[in-house]
């Protein structure tokens, strides 16, 4: 029961941090429209990357993977616009 | 037996693109020296998080979350290192 609590907690944790994390990236393009540091493959791969997790998630119907995952799908999806419209 | 099959090879197949999708960003700022476009506070909440997903997937015994983690660790300590060093 409270290793279980323990567990879940870890899990948002984990979620919350790796989800939340891409947040201030994604607003630092937006503001400066300056790209170049980053790695245009880095969001290639992996945006296609949390795409795959997203589906793991969903067929093993764990609610940390699929929550992190569907908002890091949209955060990783708008700084790789912003990298190919903004080299 | 075949959907546990797929589900192992999904989970393998994001574990390795969200891990392998760091390699050219650290590529990247280790040639280049320049590191100016890439969000700090991302950095460090996303090794944070990765640490978390670490730990969980060790309570969970789930063998991608666990690869994919320690990895990726790895590497975003690698990008994090660079960009403290060279604002």
């Amino acid at each position: 029961m409270i290793l279980n609590f323990i567990l879940k907690y870890i899990g948002f944790l984990a979620a919350f941090c790796t989800t939340f994390a891409f947040f201030p990236q994604a607003v630092k393009v937006w503001k400066t429209k300056s790209t170049k540091d980053i790695s245009l493959y880095m969001f290639i791969i992996f945006t296609a990357g949390v795409f795959a997790w997203l589906i793991y998630g969903i067929t093993i119907s764990d609610i940390p993977i699929i929550l992190a995952n569907a908002v890091t799908l949209v955060l990783s999806l708008f700084i790789l616009i912003y990298k190919i419209r903004y080299k």
